[in-house]
């Protein structure tokens, strides 16, 4: 019932574009409240008193908060609609699922920042390793469609999300994700065919728009 | 069997700890290879080649990699001895579990960091923060002897392990936790009583003297 679930939301952020892809993968109708972060509501103070931080799922009342604890919860509370699980059953390939979630948000999130958000050196530097971690995406992707294996999961949400990113990376980094990265942009290209993924996504040139004039806001302080 | 289960460990780590408790937790024998982390063996980059970091479980030849993946690896892997799980069952308290071991390692670990390895107002910045997540912590614990409840589980094992940096905190920061946070000061001493949790903490002042060295390290660079 969609009273029942609410996501306190913010459309151009990449942790809760994860929660909003899992969400839809399950099929769960939910009210997203879209919050406006330069003036937060009482009702994210209230849920999120730690962080005050978007996303918050609410499911009967209750918070649940931190995009990669949110996506467990999904995954485990609504697990009979098909697929049944977006983690893996197996232990091993669940904790290596995990393991590049965090290497996700560890690495390509702070570096992206650096390509799009600085200058110079500090850029440039940004721009190197982030194409490093993209290859190193890569070499874990293989021959595989999806980091899985044959069926899109747990493990390609926390990557994809930053497919709203790639204009502005290559834009601000002056450099091409296809011609370091192909088979990369090959499974995004397979992931974007998924309603649950295109519909969760922000355009991307929406998003470097955003990005550029959080940029200015910076450089204005 | 011993050969089957070896962890790549460094006494010190306030994430090896983790580990260790959840081994000994669960009565599982595994091989112990401490490593030189001025001089890493082949080994460990092999294993862990993206951070090149311990812990790093090496499982029927398999490595895996992240202390809070680690930890989650053993609950599922090895459920049939007591305690069942370090894991509640229920989605919400694990989730709940999840957000408070990723609130530890993302406040205490790097505030800690300051009390013990900053001076001046840096130092005086963290230290007036470390007694906020301190107390933050102690009302989450609120009446309950353990974080999840009547019993220990997976909530307790990542703050306990920065137990063994108490006297370094108090030493450094010249302050006093138990003023402070005395039920928090209560609960870890009702954890030391486990044989899983004080066999795999290392003394505190031989902890405060380890980073005490590391201090000076890094001032003479």
């Amino acid at each position: 019932m969609p009273d029942e679930i609410v996501l306190l939301d913010f459309w151009h952020s990449p942790f809760a574009m994860r929660v909003r892809i899992a969400l839809a993968e399950k099929g769960i109708e939910y009210e997203s409240k879209e919050e406006d972060l330069s003036n937060k509501s009482t009702l994210l103070l209230k849920m999120n008193p730690v962080y005050k931080q978007i996303p918050v799922l609410i499911h009967k009342g209750r918070p649940i908060c931190e995009s990669l604890v949110i996506f467990e919860y999904i995954d485990e509370v609504w697990p009979h609609k098909p697929p049944q699980h977006l983690l893996p059953s197996n232990p091993y390939d669940k904790a290596n699922a995990k393991f590049w979630a965090d290497y996700v948000d560890k690495k390509i999130y702070p570096t992206g920042k650096l390509v799009w958000g600085a200058k110079g050196e500090v850029q440039e530097a940004g721009k190197k390793e982030i194409i490093e971690n993209f290859k190193e995406l890569e070499g874990e992707l293989g021959e595989k469609p999806y980091f899985g294996g044959e069926s899109f999961g747990f493990a390609d949400v926390p990557l994809i999300r930053f497919y709203s990113w790639f204009y502005a990376l290559e834009a601000c980094g002056d450099f091409s994700i296809i011609e370091n990265c192909p088979k990369l942009v090959a499974w995004t290209k397979r992931c974007m065919q998924r309603d649950s993924v295109s519909k969760s996504l922000p355009d991307q040139y929406e998003v470097y728009c955003f990005l550029m004039d959080l940029k200015k806001k910076f450089e204005s302080k």
